[in-house]
């Protein structure tokens, strides 16, 4: 699978988020070509502030490997990680993240506080921003339109 | 229980967490003078980057009280907070933070990116640092030079 199509997975994720009422993010975390962890935002259905989909793929994926350390792994999401989850791919290694559309509210990778060029953040993994922005950003504004 | 009592609380899972092998750090969360939450770090344990004591402690106040938001919620944690743990802290609506030592290293409140400070932060709880810092600094010091 051509690195494309992990973005096109994590869409998938965002769009079943949608569908069960989250804000649709997805992601999905691989490994030597495999997806080892895909989950979308879950905040709503677990009544869980922290269950942002990088949260809950880190975390997926740290059992499937039975590791805290997610090295070798790289992670895809459809929008820019929050201080939140910027924090946890830190802590979990991760080599490479992608991400999808820019957060200028709420990013924290490049846009608020920028955590991976923080002297605070102490592993930076390789940073793709913009992978598959155009349909991560309309799947949002799409669902926050129905909202009003 | 007063207020320095919670702090205890606190300070008796991190205890318990550095017993069990894990970075020394323990957090509760109070709600109407009620402890709905406590737990230490589980990161070695759970094999869980995530599974910092204030993040564990989140969900599981959000468990208890059925919702993602924990408005009236205090929380107490013996270290400084780090990027992930405000953003989770920031997300929970939590309404007074109380933490312990001051962590020049990874904390993100009045070290590092001071992520309450940031526009990008929406919620921003009341802050009171350094509270029963001696003895929180104490336990990380103590587990520290052990492992050396």
């Amino acid at each position: 699978m051509a690195m494309p199509s992990f973005m096109d997975a994590a869409l998938e994720q965002a769009r079943t988020a949608a569908a069960a009422g989250e804000v649709p993010v997805g992601c999905v975390i691989v490994r030597d070509g495999k997806v080892v962890a895909r989950a979308g935002n879950r905040t709503v259905r677990d009544s869980d502030p922290t269950a942002h989909a990088e949260l809950v793929a880190i975390r997926q994926a740290a059992t499937a490997l039975g590791s805290e350390r997610l090295t070798e792994c790289d992670l895809y999401v459809t929008l820019e990680p929050c201080a939140m989850c910027a924090g946890a791919v830190a802590f979990a290694r991760i080599r490479r993240l992608y991400f999808g559309a820019y957060d200028p509210k709420g990013g924290a990778v490049e846009n608020g506080v920028r955590f991976f060029s923080s002297p605070s953040c102490h592993h930076r993994p390789e940073i793709y921003g913009g992978i598959g922005e155009r349909e991560a950003s309309a799947l949002l504004k799409h669902f926050f339109a129905a909202r009003r």
